[in-house]
């Protein structure tokens, strides 16, 4: 299969709050924004796998500034890295008033989705991912360990196998070390 | 207040079929697709007058090919010409499978919007459009014949008022004819 | 096929404004008030053809009353004239506050069905439209036209070839040049 | 104030059985029904009383006949009675599919309502109705047993107080044992 | 079949007023709640009978106390009775604040479903429902009166049949005139 | 302020999936689940702290196990622990077929919520967490380690300070050494 770029199946996808999607203080429920950001990663993970998909897991996420009713929300969804059969799709989240101002970034997070055949019962290859920015290259080169997060917050690793987390943290206090010398 | 460019408030928004936006054949309603290029629009306008916005009206719009359960519409919504308190947007629709797969050019349409104050009871002028490309070039032409036929659709000019869309038709026929001689 | 009386198919539908239904202005939203229209109109056509109905177009729909959160909204949806596999349903919007007062009509628009088989493949003949008070035979003989501007703007007939259209708009000049005289 | 006539706030409201009102086995769900009854009663009672109004209560409903995914359903409200602050409406559910066909009643209900001052506080009086055809006169004449029911069984008068019914009950067993000798 | 508990299949059920669950005053619509209601009511008659339901009647319900957007309301849901294929389940509702203060019990009601088989046409037998605590047992015995109430109201048996009814509404009267003696 | 015990803000949701919460596959779409949870776990968050909450986080979820249309989903949320103006919900999500069959586990999350004042713009102490059962107790130690990860994630504390997760990483290879030796 030929390597596809990011830019190839970015997606875009703009929401205005509306009353339903408020909870009762008036803002968009945390929930609700989980929900949009996984359909804007569940298309951008079909446009580049061009197969079904279907979400294997949301990574951490934080919600900082509260986006109120009737302002607009853009979710941009790009692919980070692809596995075997699966996709990280990385999703940003932008707020603005409904007059375009007071345009502030909201959240991000990473999913993950399983590529699946026709009759959406095994899962299939998918494409790999040909980082060109800079960015693309930090996603790209980072995708490795969130990976190895998830597979042991999963249960499917377990703390002895996650080298790469163990190694970066260590790294991080030798660093920190050498740099109080 | 200082012209804006076209680009400056184009908005795409995409959205995917879920079982209830269908009609019992299993395709997108029509009334549905209507709904989310409002939305669309509506933040275009707003973001072009950074200004309160509401729908005046909406062109003819033909639904020539159905989009099915499961596909992803996108909506592509850019202004083509600004009146002293009014905005004509123009939306596009596109849709594809999930897949990525089978894009197709499927609507398009005419909204206006009306700009309001703050206090959202009265009209406020909004920037001129500065067009660019060749295409919003002629967007921005054929505005004013656009807006005459809604004047007079919704009878607040009379047929002897709408001079633009007489003389068109009247030099379409006599084009025709120097064309046949 | 018998043709029928426009009451025969003649649609009431009610709703009332919910909060999901309104823009941040509390207003109910223009894309919102074309879907129920269209449900109004299509369930009227459904009814005049028998047979299962798709949206073709709506034309020109202006937006002038704003209709508020809590209010009831009154659509009437009426055959104007049944052409050979397609259908004109002229819809009225009513408004009321909820203790019934205010009452006022809001906005109007034709929309187009095309009648199809109980494949859902190809369209079916539908039975004509007998008009009978004077304001069904207005509606019944100025379809023509209103079919003309129809094909004109959905470029599926060019300029030279709305010869009602522009019959129209001269003899409105002519008339105006007499009654000048 | 003026008694009204019942056709003054008859209420008709259509809707189309959409893929999210049904249950899993493809039918109308009955909360689904109810929730629309109330709706169209509720605009019914407003119009009335000319006032705010909030549901009192919703007496016996069957569910005797499946109403399918794409099928029109059609509630009409009629107004039996007024007591001192509170109204009793009538609704009664008619389907037929998409092409007007297998047109069927499929329920009724009596719904109460009570009007609300403008503060939407305390109870105000409503005018009486003014019955007219032998249907309107049969249900104006029953609603005050239906009333006594009501009251016995939210436990706000005891089975002693149930006269009406009791008498209701005893003449029909000895109507029978009349007929039978 | 084995008899079951009714601990077995008690469903409890929570939701939060939303925007769209509220009307014009603010407050859960009444039909909403009925909605709810229907889908606690129907998950427990399926637990307890291992099978497809449908509603087949809902009784009497009041509406005493609002509850108001962003309150939460819990539903419990509880098997009283088993005929041979059908059920009554008793469904009560308790709103809090969102703090989790002011709960109060706001409404009750008795709905019946019909157990179906696989093909979801034909009604298949239930098992019995074994009560446990006087509070089981007390609903458990009234069960019969409430069926014949239904059965006559809903048109099944004439009042003549209806045995029990009068049979409570005569000794109520006797006990009366007994304690008054 | 008296510590609380976990029993007294546990929360049971139940929902029945629609067939607008599916995806094209017919199964629960993921981003929705992540709504209900966010609903159940808000729910009782606002119980144990009495006072308004919002979603401050969400971390890690897997989706393993496929949720079908018409299924019965139940969600149970229990707090974990109370830091000072914050608390830690765990969701656990368990679903059946409409006839009860088929019970299984489908996933887990932890949800984070901060309280607010009535004026819900600053945050306010909440109860401690009483834990009682071998269960509460293994939830409520772990809370400290995954509250490091989620700060660590969120970029408000960096790896050096990350020395729980650092210290868990190392004991688990030093345990596996010695297991091996």
């Amino acid at each position: 299969m030929t390597p596809k770029k990011v830019s190839e199946s970015r997606t875009t996808m703009t929401q205005m709050v509306m009353p339903n999607d408020t909870n009762p203080l008036g803002n968009l429920m945390g929930g609700n924004l989980l929900r949009w950001m996984d359909i804007a990663a569940s298309i951008c993970a079909g446009k580049h796998s061009a197969s079904y998909v279907v979400t294997a897991s949301v990574d951490h996420v934080s919600f900082k500034r509260p986006i109120h009713m009737g302002e607009v929300v853009t979710m941009v969804a790009s692919i980070t890295r692809a596995f075997t059969t699966s996709m990280e799709i990385y999703v940003e989240v932008f707020a603005a008033d409904i007059k375009g101002g007071h345009t502030r970034r909201c959240n991000h997070a990473y999913y993950t989705f399983v590529a699946l055949d026709d009759d959406r019962n095994k899962p299939v290859p998918v494409p790999q991912v040909l980082p060109l920015t800079a960015d693309e290259d930090k996603h790209y080169a980072e995708a490795q360990t969130r990976r190895e997060l998830r597979l042991m917050l999963s249960g499917r690793i377990n703390a002895q196998q996650a080298e790469q987390i163990r190694k970066y943290l260590t790294e991080a206090v030798q660093d920190a070390g050498a740099g109080n010398a």
